[in-house]
């Protein structure tokens, strides 16, 4: 088979249709998938405006199916010890190339960027946002937890909390991070930003042990100071309220003059990781005072993207567990489920969105 | 004996003076030292001329002896396994407070900042450029080859390069940066600046496998050139020949405007050590494109301050085994050599310094 | 209060009564506590059994309170942002001394061993099987989840598993341990041994990705299988199935010949934990093709003992993810309560023991 | 060319001859070579012996040209950036295989082992000594130091101790190792054995800040402690003056009963490095007091075997900094110079050994 329904954009163009489009079956293939359900980012819609100037359609194509952050169902798959059919898995994004760090199952921290890696929706790879998807088997993680239902799409979002804290433990060691009790009992974590990420980042740092704050620049709503309060996470308007004494500095939102205010606020050895990104973002003007305050304090500023497929598996490991403990508070997190043809919700945010997500079937 | 010749400022408004002064003996000490060359370097400067705002004067006292980078002679000591009388000494700059860092010997990863720890010749603490000295052995580090002489003078600046490559070894384990045959071949480090601590740079970047190339805002003197091409460092002035692909990048500056303009030549998985400081660098505009290039290359940025023992004894060796291999390269780094009584050295620097040092005896 | 009923012991002696005791209140303290359970296990079986030659009393006493594995109720205790009366709480067994390790709150990683450090229950320090308890707010850890409930006195023998993971991360560094796809799926894990700290490093083996089997010299019962099947780890009588092919090898056995005939079976790179001990195991003939194979693959072999306050939390995490995924798998690890004047589950193990606890109030 | 002289055994068979070979020219190769020097140790002469069953012939031919330890000069080279004809240039032994330790230059760490990787002179691919060589640049590591000359072949041997502290560094990290101070002064490494890989490590350890000792089971000669003496290094015959306290131990003598004699003398968070083999060692009885001392003390046993490209470039440069300090003990290292057909010396150790070197032009 290869006419299907499909969400397409043209990239680096922009526009968004649901369509009939060819896809010709792959030659080789483990399995056979449908999408169950396929959450949207800033990454769908930015290439949707036309403003991610880095994206662009497979070659020899003059389209790209989006769609990155998917929860798919196994229709058919070869005999093998892992999957089954029937069994709901998430793709990885980003497939290796031939790097150093690639040919070790690190494409996440490829040393040459593309042209090495490709990322589904994004980088000259289809996304998964089409009725009928092949796939080899290694690049597909399981969703062991059969409670977990629809919440799994929140896997691909949450691989790269995964992977920053995996930075965080790394860079972390240049000097004791911990307290003189050997925990973490009482270190401060600030995230800028509460979007989705945002929230992902704060629900896995009190998995951590940190005392963990979100910040934005506005008051936060109802809905979503409930969810932080059931987590332990407290919410500051940094307008009104200022936090102080960082030990952990979580960027979502790629804005330099945020992060660098902030950054004046980290502690001695604290570690700042960079995650969110805005091209657009107007510049702040770092001096040398600002130089001088990350020297002296022996502060780490990591940017981290991406994810590997541990990270994937420790994502459906913390879903699982939050799911339990925090029922309510997980299903709020999906605050709009679309329809395929709904494609208005690539241009504008539904009222009070914290992940928005495309139920397929 | 308390009555004594120093060279002093008033921390922080400045000024200098080569000048009796009465510092009475302690009440417990191991060692009693004399100077035997003192070095000096921007942050003397500074302090003189009033323009670092954090030095500040002993407790109850209205002056503070200035000097940090010292080679001391050993005139009496206790009963010891590890120095003797007539042994030349490295004193430790910061001593420890009590913060988790701090108690393990690493006051130079201090979790707190002052007032937990103090600087001789900076913060509170007098310096070592007066006649007559008092310390612990556990502060002092002793000087091994005798072949070193007053080579031993640069301990001081290079431990901070040895401290930054610990930082450096740390951080860099967060993905793969090896080349695919395991080594350092082909990775290039460049040092922005061209004084005394970017040569200490270049030179253990050398050592440790690296392509290094030195730059600067203009060209070189042929002495200079000359050192690097023994060493085998390249130089560029940065005007008119960029460098890109850049692995390992060390900022000796202190200025953001260079800073940035080269992080965004740093290759994925690169490396940024922050060291220089220039407090009064203008204000350069780091927008939204700045921090995405950090995040899509999990490019790492840590500032570096200070040193541990381990690195005084380190620097030490490094010394040791240059000097064997480029001893003239090494007396070269040693560019003026001053009397205590030509206090005009700290308002301005002698034609073509690299180091300059004050012989005490 | 000074008079009151204890569990008790006189160390090496051995011997057990509950009996009344008079021990003074303390000078100071933050909180006053009363046991609610208390886990036994070997090593109180061997104090009782007069087994173990490095246990003492209390400096200047003739008896020493038994009990280490505890849950906690806080009676009263001084204000503080921590805990609050009614709190159920963790306390820890070994306290630190003076070394580098005891001050950072690493005492589980003391760098002299006695008498720099006292573990409660067991060194010179009196337990907690008494009806009163004081104790100051840093070496308590609050049991945060309200439906834990009693599996939280698994928390002291759990603790011990998060440090050996802890250990097998560093250690595990020196090479690429993880799979070509980064996971460790497929990597297996096999622990020697099938009593309560065997099943507790099954759990956490399975929650890092590890595919666990846990083995023994006999068939088990239809209850441990069961428990085994529920959390997806296997089991076999090595006797008659003798595992291949270990990347990660935990003892809890601390019998040399059932050591050394699996080291025999672990892959290159692979890792062994030493956890259990047993004094008197008889000898086992280590011979120059032993070392050899350790040698040839680069084998890292590690003892690892006791826990920091850190591990404790992960611990008490670990145990409410696991009580809400498999509560009644959890419920079975306590296989009998006893009351404190039944004695004689000090000599004699209750059939089918995972965990014996004495249920205090 | 492809009739030439070679030093061939027939593995594992046995046996050793001085002999013209049929080795045809490959069709790709980088550089022609020679060697100079090629250095001997117990594994040809176990070679000879027939003693190592794992060695074996390259497959479909009936003799192996011996030979690991080599020093090369370039006849021919290809147009590069690193090596010139007339360059010296030791040869890595391990070939890379497929595995994931293989596929990032790290052979050393194969996941495999046999048949994944290849040891020239040992396990299925010819030696060095033979007139003519054929490589790929990858695998030569250049001799930058013009006055090292025959030094360099004792790159091979030392390559491993390079590894060895890695191990060393990356195992070390699971506590605090290092002193009150940052440093090692004062931390005891003893080396079981005095043979030349335990000179090397005890050189290696003096540049590391240890306090060495070599121990023997006997006195040693003058000319051996003179050397020792030159470097700092102490010497105990452990039959009369057991060392005690010891961080650090390195075994060289693959001898179970010795090791484990030793382990007990280890301190706490002491590490262990096995990387002496003797598969023909006699048995010796571990028992669970043995167990105990390791589990109660956080010691660390690692296996080390082999070493990776970047361990050559470092062994070259710490001879080349010995050799400027030490002159004279490191000409000592080499104790007799054989021509190639004296085939004798691999059946008889010329007296007085250290290491014997064929010269081969
Ligand atoms: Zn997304
Ligand atoms: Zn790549
Ligand atoms: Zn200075
Ligand atoms: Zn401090
Ligand atoms: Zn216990
Ligand atoms: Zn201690
Ligand atoms: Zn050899
Ligand atoms: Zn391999």
């Amino acid at each position: 088979m290869s006419e299907q329904k499909a969400i397409v954009t043209d990239a680096p163009k922009g526009g968004v249709k649901y369509t009939s489009v060819d896809l010709p079956e792959p030659e080789h293939y483990d399995a056979k998938l449908s999408p169950v359900y396929i959450g949207i980012c800033g990454t769908d819609r930015g290439e949707v405006a036309g403003a991610l100037s880095f994206a662009y359609n497979p070659e020899g194509q003059n389209f790209l199916v989006l769609g990155h952050e998917a929860l798919l169902r196994v229709d058919e798959v070869k005999d093998n010890d892992y999957i089954k059919k029937g069994d709901l898995v998430v793709p990885l994004v980003r497939r290796p190339g031939k790097c150093i760090n690639c040919r070790i199952g690190r494409q996440d921290n490829c040393s040459i960027g593309d042209p090495d890696k490709h990322e589904a929706g994004i980088t000259g790879l289809h996304g998964f946002m089409r009725d009928v998807l092949y796939d080899d088997i290694e690049y597909l993680v399981k969703v062991e937890d059969p409670d977990l239902g629809k919440i799994a799409v929140l896997t691909e979002p949450l691989k790269n909390v995964m992977k920053a804290f995996e930075v965080f433990d790394v860079v972390s060691k240049r000097s004791i991070f911990f307290g003189e009790d050997s925990t973490l009992i009482g270190k401060r974590m600030v995230i800028i930003g509460s979007g989705s990420e945002a929230f992902l980042y704060s629900f896995a740092g009190v998995d951590r042990g940190f005392d963990v704050t979100m910040v934005n620049r506005h008051d936060e709503t109802e809905n979503k100071l409930k969810m932080m309060d059931e987590f332990g996470v407290s919410f500051a308007n940094y307008l009104k309220d200022m936090p102080e004494k960082i030990d952990l500095l979580v960027d979502t939102s790629g804005d330099p003059a945020t992060v660098f205010k902030f950054i004046k606020k980290v502690n001695n050895n604290g570690i700042v990781i960079l995650f969110g990104t805005n091209g657009k973002a107007p510049g702040y003007p770092v001096d040398g005072e600002d130089i001088d305050y990350i020297v002296e304090r022996n502060i780490t500023i990591a940017g981290s993207v991406d994810a590997a497929k541990i990270h994937y598996v420790q994502a459906l490991q913390s879903l699982s567990n939050w799911n339990r403990r925090h029922p309510d508070a997980m299903k709020n997190m999906i605050t709009y489920e679309a329809k395929p043809s709904e494609t208005n919700i690539f241009f504008q945010k539904p009222h009070g969105e914290i992940k928005t997500v495309i139920k397929w079937q």
